[in-house]
């Protein structure tokens, strides 16, 4: 899985009749520190994920293993909301509590 | 899911027979913020998307779940035409109405 | 699928069983322009490709949807030879007559 | 597969019910020489991997394939921890005996 | 597929128990002309092949067709040993008799 920020939503009413109701979402790809990094995708939520939130994704054929996509034509989906990741024994990351 | 636009079509004659009736688009990649980047891809359609929209396609086994390119040898398929997206809170794409 | 031109052959007398009598080409890869770009890769033929063809080629579980491949350890497969394609309205390649 | 060393773990609350009981580890690629290179990989795990470990890791379906992981929403798995690995006649990696 | 030679071996013993049996190779990836390129690849062995040879390699859910690998969770196989490849009517790669 990879690390992402959600920073949008993707709005698409002429799309194939399997992705009715699927949420799409714009993640900015985050490295291992949580910086932002190069690169993108647009993911499927599964998990109701809310703009500015840290999420772990999973691509390929493992997207359609949840139960909002499954058989759907869809290869990036929101599997998680990250609340901390921890690299050589330091925080990297921790959701704030609101 | 990534984001392309549709500026061509492809003809092959010669095909394996399980491709029969499939139409190709070649896309060229587009990044988070619309626009083109390198690299590109040759899509089926399962969406009858024209030349200059922008389009999401979905890949790997995901591309063989629309009903259009079910069990076929296709790695790539445009699963959606989009409306609009937005970043950061911003409409970074918005379809020409007409 | 991306664009390549078959430039080999490529022949493995000891192999997996399941490989028994698939043709394996050597592709170069080709940007949209039809150009040569890094990178190459060894596809199964379903297509009975020759020699110097530009032709359609599908990667991962894709390329085991063909005939001549299904259920075989194999992850590219040439699945259409290219007569012609366009970009922006401009023929970018056109397979010769002959 | 590719080769990683277990640098931290990841915490997810809220998450696809088909991730319940999951372990995630945060993941820095190693390169042939053991060295570490650009890019993580967030992994679910499969062998009780510990922090400092270096292990071999599995994507796309494949990471579906072990008892942990089956018809999980998981597209990277930990298989192995890293006993030595050599090259070119040379052990280039050997695990502590502790 | 993809061309590697075969430099090293790789143990581990505490893996996930479907691995029990595979042999894991360490491959050095080639480009076209059989020139080392940088990036490995761990790959079981369905072939036997041995250091110093010339391999094809399939990755992704293609890894698991052969018999060896069936069901198993891994990524990368190794499924020919190369004789011969050629490039533009020249032989790139020539096996050693012996």
């Amino acid at each position: 899985m990879l690390l992402g920020k959600v920073v949008g939503t993707l709005v698409s009413t002429r799309k194939d009749e399997k992705l009715e109701g699927l949420r799409f979402m714009v993640l900015e790809r985050l490295d291992i520190n949580g910086k932002p990094q190069s690169g993108y995708v647009v993911a499927a939520d599964a998990v109701q994920a809310g703009i500015g939130e840290v999420v772990m994704y999973a691509s390929g054929s493992a997207a359609r293993q949840t139960t909002v996509t499954d058989q759907r034509p869809c290869d990036a989906v929101i599997m998680g909301i990250v609340d901390t990741w921890d690299v050589d024994g330091e925080v990297t990351y921790q959701k704030d509590e609101d």
